[in-house]
């Protein structure tokens, strides 16, 4: 029988699969016991997945034989130990013999026991040591389940959840989810901005789906409607098949907009820059016809590699770039590194407590001269290609922008002697995403060409919340007073000073954020160019007018439900 | 030879004894090989700390026997099968025998060939495993330089640095440390505001001290006048008696104005609260005659135990402060726990990547409604025995206090029901640290009564600097345009709302920083009671008129220099 269940859609676009259930953690315990004639199937279960974690302790201390000093190996004895410990496979035993368990019931009480142990640890470095029983027992868990790490289970279907992370989102993707349902969570979240930029359908707020639908059940879902049919008939399936022919129209419509302008309603042209960190972006940013880039990432070049970049290999990727944009200008970021991203170059700090408040950005390119140097050289040398910006990240105060201001003259000077062909001016622009260089802007702002605004760290610091933390995860949202006044003072403070100004975090990319930027004086967009035809639809569509006129009733709102009220209501028809 | 250096006054007070020199990392590695005659000696060095380090091991194996499953002890297995690890072994005597290396650099060039493999592992568990490495690498460390942990060596010891962290002051003072005196660091710095209110000597910019000074050289310190002299002559010492009792009847003269009011010159009065969280501090704010108490922390009751404190056990302890401070209002903070902080209750999560942004405070609160209720109850139980007010950390937004709200007044009604004696009203407030409750203030400022703010974490929030990362410590400072724009624009909403504010970060207890937040519009300061005399004394000693009419300047400033250079020119005469 078909059921039809109703949650908001979040992110456009529909998807045919069979479902896949991930309750949640305090659900997952849900079947504790077995029945007594399930006991034998049970132990099996269990000594099947330790044989499974042992084999592949083994496997993985074989392929790493030769390449590692003794020491190291000694760390993989520790979990084979571990997985061979009478005192744990007794206890396992019995709790499913004797009590009835199911195997993973009787993991996590055992886990929950020993945790409980080195938790009451005076010594902390004990105390710590909780993560290797964790990671054993989280192997010995993996088998249960039969997903060991790295095996792609999720292709072609549709993940039913209560809530997901923004953080979990791409590699969800990756490894095949086609679509998301979850019971909990809102349109306008973190992690909904994301699926609309990454076109993954996701629906929110479908309460009951985790009790209705079961592992391996067909599913259709639709991001626009919100709606998810549960064993869909043929016509069901006959309406997915026009939708998808619907939705592939308005991909070629969309097409059409690669050529024309971006301009209001009432005539004013908005300024689409890309972001970008690879060819592919290059040449989509090319072809989506963005007006430059607005933001080009450096870290790639110096993550997953054991050697710093030359100056040389920088200066012909930057090149490169320059010339892929063909005259438009380009906006290269000097590298924005920190504990959170560490490379294996050794420059970041490997541990910070907080590395989100930690040595990143313009602070570890100002802690490594030479690093900084060779970069600022390899982007002047480019600029003698094409228009090139120097964008600084995480600039907290006029020292630092004055800093490395006074290292581009020098390297330029240097460079023309030795002569090479630099530009006569190369822009400098400062990432306003650190909250006390938004509010005292008036005192670094005449030493820049340009800013960019981040507000996906802007947002994290002025709320003190993690992007990636689960639990704070509803905290987390650009739709704080706080945050659109904050917005609105840095964008006025840079029109009063003939400063241009994008914004180049995430909602930057969102076609629901678009009025509500408008609205706050905005007139610069940098972002991926997965959704910059999107964009360019909504601001054509947009009367920009009428959304400043409204702008003062955005900055009154008084909580989050107020903003969002407003988002609803400045929608273009 | 007697002799004298100069460094920046930056913690009066003075000092002698011995001096404990702390080379910088850099310098550490500084003596890396011996002559060839001290090989032997050298050899046995390393193998006097190695079996140091295997008996350390096996004492601890020893005394958690039977205390813990043997899962764990396998953990310390682990360790001692490092510490007798052939490879391990070998290497470091070549290094010593071969390149006549320090057993010290031996040890560090054998810990960086290993931390490089490990940090080359794909794998990020075991990647992480170099901790456990480090850990063993430490504890030889620590024999070979004969301090094992635990063992207080610094008593009556002057330590001589580079630079001190904020986060070991109070440690070094613990240990004993007489005074400080580093090479590098600045009189407003965050460690030197926090030595001011520790009362430990401090003399910062004293350059040549870590080339001239040798561990064990007999130094006078004075944190005043910025003076260090080594190997004092009798003078000296007939000086430094002179100088001690100068210092005792400051202290007495200090003394006379526990009851005087804290009025500036120009005769406006100024309201001195006392943060406390023990019964010591209770006892002290009230013998110094404070207002009342600002803050009043509660974790303490929530860490070192196993069990969450009952609402009974907190009632008597919040009503005994209420009694101690004999009719003058307590402040009482709800729990501010996180991360960073962890309880071993299992209140807080134990592990978030930043834990200074994730769930702590009123959000950890909202997260666990029972152990929230059994606090307010108990803190409502308490203000039937005086007049209580009720702080909530963390606050972000409007939704947070009015949860909170919510709740107070349906348990105050409760309790009467069950008879208990409750407050009329207790005033709510909310601390003002996260910086979007401080930039849209005019959103939530309807719902409190008072308002307090913590610029300690405001600060780390709004430079994106964690107050307790030395990489980041020069960063981490009141002193930026940004702090200053934000305070004074809190203080004047408050104003203009007529709800009371006050300032309860370590800057409020810092005599130097009193003429900075009068000149702000601060009329409420919350502090340590250790130094509130003193800053009773610069309150008296200031002219509030003069002060707000530079407050101008003040705000103008455009950098830290600016604001140092202002500090300076606003000190009473």
């Amino acid at each position: 029988m078909v059921i039809r269940l109703h949650g908001h859609g979040a992110s456009r676009g529909t998807a045919l699969g069979r479902a896949r259930v991930r309750l949640p953690y305090t659900q997952e315990t849900g079947k504790k016991h077995v029945p007594a004639a399930a006991v034998p199937a049970e132990l099996e279960r269990l000594h099947l997945a330790l044989d499974a974690a042992r084999a592949e302790m083994r496997d993985l201390r074989h392929r790493l034989q030769g390449a590692l000093p003794a020491e190291v190996g000694e760390f993989l004895d520790l979990h084979a130990m571990l997985l061979d410990d009478p005192e744990l496979l007794v206890a396992l035993d019995d709790l499913i013999r004797n009590n009835r368990y199911s195997a993973t019931y009787a993991l996590r009480t055992q886990r929950d026991r020993l945790a409980q142990v080195f938790e009451g640890m005076e010594d902390a470095y004990l105390k710590s040591r909780l993560d290797d029983l964790d990671h054993v027992i989280g192997r010995i868990h993996a088998f249960l389940h039969k997903r060991p790490a790295g095996v792609k289970g999720l292709a072609g279907e549709i993940l039913v959840c209560e809530n997901v992370a923004p953080s979990e989102l791409a590699q969800l993707q990756s490894q095949g989810v086609v679509g998301i349902v979850s019971s909990a969570g809102s349109t306008l979240s973190h992690s909904a901005i994301l699926a609309r930029s990454l076109h993954l359908p996701l629906v929110v707020a479908a309460s009951g789906v985790l009790s209705r639908i079961n592992d391996g059940d067909v599913l259709i879902l639709d991001g626009g409607t919100g709606e998810v049919t549960l064993d869909p008939g043929a016509e069901d399936l006959r309406q997915y098949r026009l939708r998808l022919r619907e939705l592939a129209r308005e991909q070629r419509e969309l097409g059409r907009l690669r050529s024309k302008p971006t301009r209001t309603r009432d005539g004013v042209d908005v300024t689409l820059l890309a972001n970008a960190e690879s060819h592919e972006d290059v040449a989509s940013a090319h072809a989506m016809g963005a007006h430059g880039l607005g933001l080009y990432r450096t870290e790639f070049l110096f993550l997953q590699r054991n050697e710093l970049p030359t100056e040389e290999e920088q200066f012909q990727i930057y090149r490169d770039t320059v010339l892929g944009m063909s005259g438009r200008p380009v906006t290269i970021r000097t590298l924005d590194l920190g504990a959170d991203k560490a490379d294996r170059t050794g420059l970041a700090l490997t541990s910070e407590e907080n590395p989100a408040l930690g040595l990143r950005g313009v602070r570890l390119s100002l802690a490594h001269p030479k690093v900084a140097d060779a970069q600022l050289r390899a982007i002047l040398r480019a600029s003698g290609y094409g228009p090139v910006r120097v964008l600084v990240p995480m600039v907290s105060a006029r020292e630092e922008i004055l800093a490395v201001k006074r290292r581009m003259s020098r390297l330029a000077v240097a460079l023309r002697a030795e002569g090479h062909a630099v530009a006569e001016q190369t822009p400098l622009g400062a990432m306003i995403e650190v909250p006390a260089a938004a509010i005292a802007l008036e005192t670094l702002i005449d030493q820049v060409d340009f800013l960019s605004i981040g507000t996906n760290d802007l947002v994290q610091y002025l709320l003190a919340a993690d992007r990636n933390n689960e639990a704070v995860g509803a905290l987390y949202s650009p739709l704080h007073p706080a945050v659109l006044r904050l917005l609105a003072q840095v964008i006025q403070t840079a029109q009063a000073h003939a400063t241009p100004v994008a914004v180049c975090g995430e909602i930057a990319g969102d076609p629901q954020m678009v009025p509500l930027l408008l609205a706050l004086g905005l007139t610069e967009f940098s972002l991926h160019p997965a959704t910059l035809l999107e964009v360019r639809r909504t601001i054509r569509d947009s009367d920009l007018r009428m959304l400043r006129q409204r702008g003062k009733k955005l900055l009154q709102a008084r909580d989050r439900r107020g903003i969002e009220r407003w988002i609803r209501e400045s929608a273009p028809a």
